[in-house]
């Protein structure tokens, strides 16, 4: 930490990590306080898919549509007042049409489809679709190879899109694994951030299916476990806000809350974050050898996102400088 | 014509010739007349194109919408009740959007697209959008190749939706020609169909860029001047319905009317019908030795286009059968 000590606030380097809707709210809110410089936002690829010979990479475009402001804020997914008068026509032509892409959306998987035809990596199509939606901040996606989650159920071996959208989250999970059991890359643009990383914050997103792929991949968690890094719990009361992590801890075995969050990271966070409504689980969280505090959470307005981030940096600061930003 | 005699009605094979809009409304009305085993709609791809990476074929797509009943029938593309939200996405994205593709719409290129990346051929392809569509009658794309329409042009030389949609056709046409000055090869289907082909039917689609890129197929025309062919002219006192038809004529050196259509086929074309409102060109016409006739040829709804198919199908029976349907 002597190296951060040395360095002024505005010389940190953070790095988020982001997986869905929580990530992205998160990732906001340190956007709107951090300038482009200072903060990079990784983002995990291993719930990406295929759609009608489309690239759609469902989290990327959550973070992206979050920061630009194009975020149904209402569903959670897509854009909004977006349309899906395309799906109705697919649903006329028999094409099976579970997986629900707007009219607008559709518009940013032609793109980047295009621009990957075209021979640009994914981390460069990635770039060049934040560019156009006016965000300055570097949202990466986690590898420029595909890396996809699969989930092994009681009703066999799923893919993510599959299990979350398709089956609704209902079938019971034994195992999760990514790219059939075959190692991954990080992009080399994730693994310098991480390496120029002061703090990493790992934003109040699915451990299993939206962090753990990311920190799957090669070299990625040996790194962390020398960086500083902080985690904002995404199980409140027990239950997430949003998506099926409280039910994966449950079929997985562990009782659903923010001390066995705290647990999954244990062997390289340094500071972790319940909401204000888990203080109770505090004292047990820090009995795994990390700083724990209290804050609020719960962030469905950039206001919010923005006092979440704030006391979070704060905390990084102050803890490990002894100064107050 | 002692093949043709020999057969009854309901055994004479028919091909018909269609481009746009014009073309599409008389096979329309011809489909509504004929089972799908006596007729077969060949259709120009020489304006196809590509569109955010998904292949567009606007004059296959126009006999697909019309006969399935899924036309826009007042712009005269597209598919009724359209909306352009996904358009609107990617100009908000910086895209290029002179070519208006709605929402609808798109989902075509897109199921054409990914049919295409499996490997079937354009044939094929079109076959299974059709059955899709609920179209039982063969429609069958002139020719598995690209063959693009280049019309060199007082701005140089353009591609044929550069030219048409996107300088809404105000160049002044030199020349028009394709793929570069390459022979095309129409599909193996298209020639089988003209080899038993009693009667090739050339709908009012604009001669240059509809029709002539079907002629203009290896072997198509001299196949043409050994079958019976009849043609209902697209040019209805001096002017087109719809499209440059009248305007490429003028640029051309040729004041346009049906006369001059019935001139540019007269070497295959052995029964032409101009529209009733153009009578006064008959007796010209018949000087270039072909059987000359007036009908109506303004065709708004299935009522019209299903009078003048018969029309022209019972003076086909007459003429050369001596006998009446």
């Amino acid at each position: 930490m002597n190296e951060i000590k040395r360095k002024s606030a505005d010389q940190l380097n953070y790095v988020a990590l982001a997986g869905g809707v929580g990530g992205a709210k998160l990732a906001h809110g340190l956007a709107a306080l951090l300038p482009p410089e200072q903060l990079t936002i990784v983002v995990n690829t291993g719930d990406d898919m295929q759609y009608m010979g489309l690239q759609v990479c469902p989290d990327v475009d959550t973070v992206l549509y979050t920061l630009s402001g194009w975020a149904n804020t209402q569903s959670g997914w897509g854009v909004a007042g977006d349309t899906f008068n395309n799906l109705g026509a697919l649903a006329a032509l028999d094409v099976d049409h579970w997986f629900r892409i707007g009219d607008k959306d559709l518009a940013t998987h032609m793109l980047r489809t295009l621009l990957l035809e075209s021979g640009l990596t994914l981390t460069q199509v990635t770039a060049e679709l934040a560019r156009r939606m006016g965000i300055a901040h570097p949202i990466l996606p986690m590898s420029d190879a595909p890396y996809p989650t699969l989930l092994e159920t009681n009703q066999g071996v799923l893919d993510f899109q599959v299990y979350f959208v398709k089956n609704h989250c209902e079938p019971v999970i034994k195992r999760i694994f990514w790219n059939d059991g075959k190692e991954g890359q990080a992009s080399p643009q994730v693994m310098l951030a991480l390496n120029e990383a002061d703090c990493v914050i790992l934003c109040p997103s699915n451990p299993f299916v939206s962090i753990d792929p990311i920190l799957s991949l090669k070299g990625v968690r040996d790194l962390l476990r020398e960086r500083f890094c902080m985690a904002l719990s995404p199980i409140i009361q027990g239950k997430a806000l949003k998506g099926p992590a409280a039910k994966m801890f449950s079929e997985l075995g562990v009782v659903p809350s923010a001390h066995a969050v705290a647990d999954y990271y244990k062997d390289f966070v340094s500071l972790f974050f319940v909401d204000e409504l888990d203080q109770a689980e505090m004292a047990a969280i820090a009995e795994l050898d990390m700083a724990v505090e209290a804050i609020p959470s719960i962030m469905p307005t950039l206001k919010e996102r923005k006092q979440t981030a704030s006391l979070m940096l704060d905390s990084f600061f102050q803890h490990f400088t002894g100064v107050s930003t």
